[in-house]
């Protein structure tokens, strides 16, 4: 599985998709694993099928075990095949 | 109503709403109409309450009917309070 780039701006990954419908399901998936960790990355719906996510802590400004932890648990999503 | 911002990288709004899932209903809502319309924009979920839409016409790599449409159709969403 492709890796996580850390980066100033936090952890950022690109996922692709089949289709625009499929990486909104990604999107819905990831807005309940942010619920439920209460850390919410930005997120870049982008080039029809494209899901940029980027996860920082903002309170630290720099990228913590929370960061870690969130991009474990979308790792874990899909397929979305 | 706030306008969008006619860009070289098409027309741009940001929207904020209450809370993180008020702005995930919202990009569910414009999903449904760029699908409708076959029109894909640039969606970014930011600052956890914060979306920004990019509609740009990449055939003609500028801004046309379409965008104009989308956004109208967009801007017609809500409320989401």
């Amino acid at each position: 599985m492709e890796s996580w780039k850390e980066t100033p701006n936090g952890l950022i990954k690109v996922f692709k998709f089949r289709n625009f419908l499929k990486a909104i399901d990604f999107v819905n998936d990831v807005a309940k694993i942010a619920e439920a960790e209460n850390h919410h990355p930005d997120i870049l719906i982008h080039s029809y099928n494209r899901v940029k996510i980027m996860s920082i802590t903002h309170d630290e400004g720099s990228i913590t075990y929370k960061d870690h932890r969130l991009t474990t648990l979308i790792d874990s999503l899909g397929p979305y095949s």
